[in-house]
């Protein structure tokens, strides 16, 4: 009935008319679509500076904490798509992060506590992006849980989670990550007070065992690895820290860290006392902690630290000794505290105060030397007066949080929460440039390279709370608004809403896409957790299924396995009740993008399988029964058919693999002739094959590594076909026409494969032979 | 040091100010930005056709499946800004889904099998949009699970999951959620066969014990949940059955199912035997499933179906019996089976053939009636003759699989995976209309309404299954690209690339933004899951903490608490090792967008609890220690002071909670005069308040619904001052001056508050304006 050698006709139609079809005929004009879709001049000029065509780049990347999701969202600038979501501290199954093995032993290995409850998800707020010579160098990422104290690395060649270590001294924490500007530190910061012990404190002694604090972590940039053995906290009074910036260049060793509630109040409102919110603002200022991260790291190094909980703490006591720690106080409730580029001042606003404050490095270092304090704290640390620290202060508006740096001369932009505003001014003269409203309610905002020594100015994302009326409403839970700014003129203007469909970020960092380099295949038999290469990985060919039991009677069944379109082998597993299931499997694809993925009904597990890499999966075969197992990743036409059985026999059931049936004559005609038929088919085929070949080795494929590397990924289908021919040979020789029709189809369906990439190939050179 | 008066300034300032700065000055003009960035007039004509301005609407809301990742994407049409990622499989903390109590009645309740591995994601892949009459109407929204084969509900007023079913005879699935005209039922397809039985059959056994089938679930709309008593299963053979159309019009009572792998292959390449992907597409036709489910309907209810795994399940026997289950073969591996808009006709597409396959409902009939079959198949089931069931073929290219409808007579779109092409073709003259390249390898199509009785044209989205080189690279793991194609002219054009972030779509769906009526808010205490009110519901005032212990010793300590800027009430909870914590929290805004977040550190709990929700979290207090919780979610100013301590005791350890310490005279001065300081700024801040209403009274707020809405937040917030004053009276009256002064800092919050939704009301007013 259906004609299997239309696919010669359709294919060459194809090659020949392909120009025609693609021609573009606009049926309306830009006037007309303007008029129809109410769009005026300055909404036309934002969509011509935000839309970026298929196949062409995003300028700059941005990395945005997801908040609650518990991850990272990448996303690019100026077209605001989401490119990604990295899961960090949540599980999540499209990644197959926290369903196998590899991803467990991080997850619910070093990142959890071994006390309590197994955590499964983290309140993500601040991501950094590492740095050489205090400039992005887009290798590494680091980011915070606020939840449950922890941060954990990121590397930028993968975009995948490779380490999570536990902060072992806080309960809360807010203020990380922040990175010093060769990466050998990452600050981590506690929050909300709480004693270090384990233990229970009551209230009343909040003065005294409460503590708050902030950590260095030693970051080994070669192995891409945080060093806890080589890490530290100081100890801090129990004021509430919240946000860090290292220092850079003019201040290059000190770090800085403000806090709200200094005033220590411990709330009651259940009991008639004022509100946390009331009693934690009550001052007109706060404590900014000044901190030499530089001698602290030498006082760590001379073994000054006590353990704490097994990792090294100073002690306040020890940094003011040593003149390693000092306070300045800062106006009500800050929230942001920013260096310079050139790391001359430090601006901090107070959330509840309309000023920002600029305070001089200079200034401050003066104070220190001349030993000259405002007095000290409860706790002895020496109180720098605010009013010898300040450069000055500027009255901004309403509700001042973060402050990004520009690419001008003292040029910076604070986001003003209240007055759902972003301010633009100038730190060194102290007066404000321009200002914009946004929607609504901005909390961080971003520009480009915005925290580094040299920050590249163009784009402005203000990181807004609510979003309100923005976008089509979708129930009760809104996205957060994330408006992309055009900062390149002397005038603000928004360009772009950007909703957050998941999780609410606060901080953002965006590099410059040309830093990045990520890759797109593993070596083969990569465990792309560790980076090195996976013991369990294996060759085609080599594939096996063993069982192992031990003296006390259980057995582990372990497959390794292999995925290539479109197979696993292998197709069968055979279990017993009670034993363990172990499945490696790696994924023989070099061609970019041929990801595929695997999961075995029922069992809860999944594993997203990169060209290259080896991940496995484990459960118990705990019930018996039928339990289909498939690739999960629309890898290939065929990619439905990737599929097999695990089958679980109660105990004491023998092997009872299906065998070969007996065909009858007439079935044996009806394969020899189904054989015969897909011969023709394959030499049809061939001829479309060898015609795409010639078309596109005419239009230059070999010159354009793109379509280069898809020719390598084409030609290795072909490659499979001579193996497959034997076995169908071998078939044929035994008149098992059966298999020889099976094999038949196979050779036809690598050419499919061939076909569909060279078409793919063509497509990519018409497209640009077009531009 | 610094001025809190500087506010009253600060604002007003503003008030004149604020036309001046967003008054638009474009540095560039339209020549200059295109010129820069490259675009020629095809890309600025795309980009005003999907570009939307702030503030402003998409046309149309597509919901798409996310894949493994196990829940829904949610995005506008034609920006392609995704709005909202739906938790429907998988545990998601953002949403607090999986982490409160509320849908842990969902997620591990209903929705797990009894037996086996908890599941904690699931692999969507067909949404579908409840209907009334053929057409979406906006109301409900279902979706499968692949790898646990389940059905769940998505409530459209509030995007949220409310029901998930098992299907207790599957092990696997693929082809649901489909929904009958007036969503009746919810049809739910079988796709690798398997014993019904939850025992090991051999595969030996596979023709005479493995079987497929067909769920069709009832669905009760007024209650908006699946009804399982109602609901049953018709036994089909061990074909690989795949996607499902419902009939409609002509056709309704019908419903039609395709199925590859008629070969009944059972695999084992690594025993030497061809793989599943060539012994599964030997054959040339596989069976299209036709099934009269109105008469399906009657057996059941007539008492025909026998109860299998405790749900009623049809036999084979029984439908052929009645005249119920015919066959018809359809070209090699079908994957789409698509009903025409009237009904009349059901499009085939075989992906390893090059011809879609146009049947006539009226010819099928006529065979029906006529009684003249083809034969049967082996399970005795009649089979239809192919060219008699046939309106046409057409060959449209290579790998063609699914069919959406266009607004034209005839016009539908037919994607081609291998080609990575969209062809628009008609059904009725069978002649191609136009083709366009989509990057690459497409999957699933989407026209809006595209599978309903009255489709809408406009838009295509093509859900390509590769992106390669389509965006900026973020590792192995690529995004999927969702193409936006303009069908408005006879030409198709791209329009628009959006990457996927998250998760592999499959299939997607698009309705009308107008149909949608999302709520912003739930009525006062309701429990979201069941949408009824929740019995632990909270006032305002009636917070209280609650500890009972059972006859065991066991103590269970139950917080009834509210939520609301910026402060949890109550601020402390005081438990003993051992105890069950339950604390239910109750959000009293009313405020659109004001949601809060709930966690306590290191107890792995989290709520998402919207305005007027109340939501739960459990947990046990399993070891001593000072745990903080916190609002997880950025609500205000003040956010960060939203906050609270658990305590959690030893055994035996008695009720020491802190008491005001006395305070020094000194300290007395220095509190009142912060308190009289204080008393100032709420006099001048209450000037600016005024000066904010004044203007945007005489700008008209109260003529927009929107703003007369925000208008009722910012009174809300001034009401909440009289009680405070009155404690703060109270305060001063006993010479407790920081109380007073805190008091005092707490109605200066409510000013704030309300000042920065009087902004943001001046903001839309003044956006308004200027339109």
């Amino acid at each position: 009935m259906q004609k299997r050698l239309g696919w010669k006709g359709a294919a060459v139609s194809l090659l020949v008319g392909l120009g025609l079809v693609t021609s573009a005929t606009a049926g309306e004009n830009l006037k007309d679509v303007m008029k129809r879709r109410g769009l005026n001049q300055k909404d036309l000029l934002a969509a011509a500076k935000t839309y970026v065509p298929t196949g062409k780049r995003d300028e700059f990347i941005a990395f945005s904490s997801a908040g609650q999701w518990g991850g990272v969202i990448v996303y690019g600038i100026p077209s605001m798509r989401i490119l990604k979501y990295i899961s960090v501290f949540q599980a999540e199954s499209w990644q197959g992060y926290g369903y196998d093995d590899e991803s467990k032993r991080i997850l619910f290995g070093e990142g959890q506590r071994k006390e309590g409850a197994t955590i499964t998800w983290g309140d993500t707020h601040h991501p950094a992006l590492s740095e050489t010579n205090g400039d992005y160098d887009g290798r590494w990422m680091f980011i915070n849980d606020k939840a449950n104290p922890r941060i954990a690395v990121i590397d930028l060649h993968d975009f995948e989670t490779k380490q999570i270590v536990v902060n072992p001294h806080f309960k809360s924490e807010h203020g990380g990550a922040f990175v010093s500007t060769n990466t050998d530190y990452i600050i981590e910061t506690a929050q909300y007070p709480a004693p270090f012990e384990a233990e229970y404190v009551p209230l009343e002694q909040f003065n005294e065992r409460y503590r708050g604090g902030i950590t260095y972590w030693s970051f080994d940039k070669k192995a891409g690895r945080i060093n806890k053995s080589k890490s530290f906290s100081v100890e801090l009074p129990p004021y509430t820290q919240d946000i860090s910036d290292f220092g850079k260049k003019a201040s290059e060793g000190w770090s800085f860290t403000n806090s709200f509630c200094s005033e220590r109040y411990t709330g009651g409102f259940e009991d008639g006392r004022p509100p946390f919110e009331a009693g934690c603002s009550a001052n007109d200022t706060d404590m900014l902690h000044v901190i030499n991260w530089k001698k602290a790291t030498k006082l760590f190094k001379a073994g000054k630290a006590k353990m704490v909980n097994g990792m090294a703490m100073l002690s306040m006591k020890t940094m003011v000794e040593n003149n390693a720690l000092f306070l300045i106080p800062e106006p009500k409730s800050p929230h942001g505290v920013d260096v310079t580029p050139d790391g001359k001042h430090i601006i901090v606003s107070g959330k509840l105060d309309t000023h920002v404050s600029v305070y001089s490095f200079e200034k401050i270092q003066k104070a220190i030397k001349s030993g000259n304090f405002a007095g000290k704290d409860d706790y002895g640390i020496p109180i720098i007066d605010m009013k010898v620290a300040l450069h000055g202060q500027l009255s901004v508006g309403l509700g001042p949080l973060h402050t990004q740096m520009g690419s001008g001369d003292g040029e910076v932009f604070t986001s003003l929460y209240v007055d759902s505003m972003v301010a633009r001014w100038n730190y060194k003269t102290l007066k404000i440039l321009d200002k914009v409203p946004v929607s609504y309610n901005i909390g961080h905002l971003m520009t480009m390279h915005g925290d580094t020594v040299n920050p590249r100015g163009k784009y402005l994302v203000a990181l807004n709370k609510l979003a309100i009326d923005r976008f089509n409403p979708v129930g009760p839970l809104h996205p957060q608004n994330h408006q992309l700014i055009d900062i390149n003129n002397s005038k603000m203007n928004v360009l772009y809403d950007m909703p957050i469909p998941l999780g609410e970020p606060h901080l953002a960092v965006a590099i410059d896409a040309k830093l990045l380099k990520p890759h797109v295949r593993y070596r083969l038999g990569t465990d792309s957790r560790t980076g090195k290469r996976s013991k369990f990985r294996t060759r085609p060919g080599r594939e096996e299924t063993i069982r192992t039991c031990d003296t006390s009677g259980h057995c582990t069944v372990e497959v390794f396995g292999t995925l290539i379109r479109s197979h696993i082998n292998p197709e069968k597993i055979e279990a017993t009740v009670g034993d363990t299931v172990i499945i490696h499997l790696t994924n023989l694809e070099r061609a970019q993008d041929e990801t595929h993925g695997f999961t075995v009904d029922l069992m809860n597990v999944h594993a997203s399988v990169e060209p290259g890499k080896t991940a496995s999966v484990t459960f118990t075969a705990d019930r018996e029964g039928v339990f289909p197992y498939y690739c999960t990743e629309f890898c290939s036409a065929l990619h439905l058919e990737m599929e097999g059985y695990l089958l679980i026999k109660p105990k004491g059931a023998g092997k009872t693999f299906a065998s070969t049936k007996e065909l009858t004559p007439e079935e044996q005609v009806k394969f020899k002739k189904s054989y015969e038929g897909k011969l023709k088919t394959i030499a049809g085929t061939n001829d479309v094959i060898n015609s795409v070949v010639k078309a596109i080795t005419e239009m230059g494929y070999a010159k354009d590594p793109r379509t280069k590397a898809l020719m390598d990924d084409a030609l290795d289908q072909l490659k499979k076909i001579p193996g497959v021919e034997a076995k169908m040979k071998a078939a044929v020789q035994k008149q098992d026409w059966k298999n020889a029709a099976d094999w038949a189809e196979m050779i036809w369906q690598y050419q499919v494969k061939t076909a569909d990439i060279g078409l793919r190939i063509k497509m990519i050179l018409e497209e640009k032979a077009k531009q």
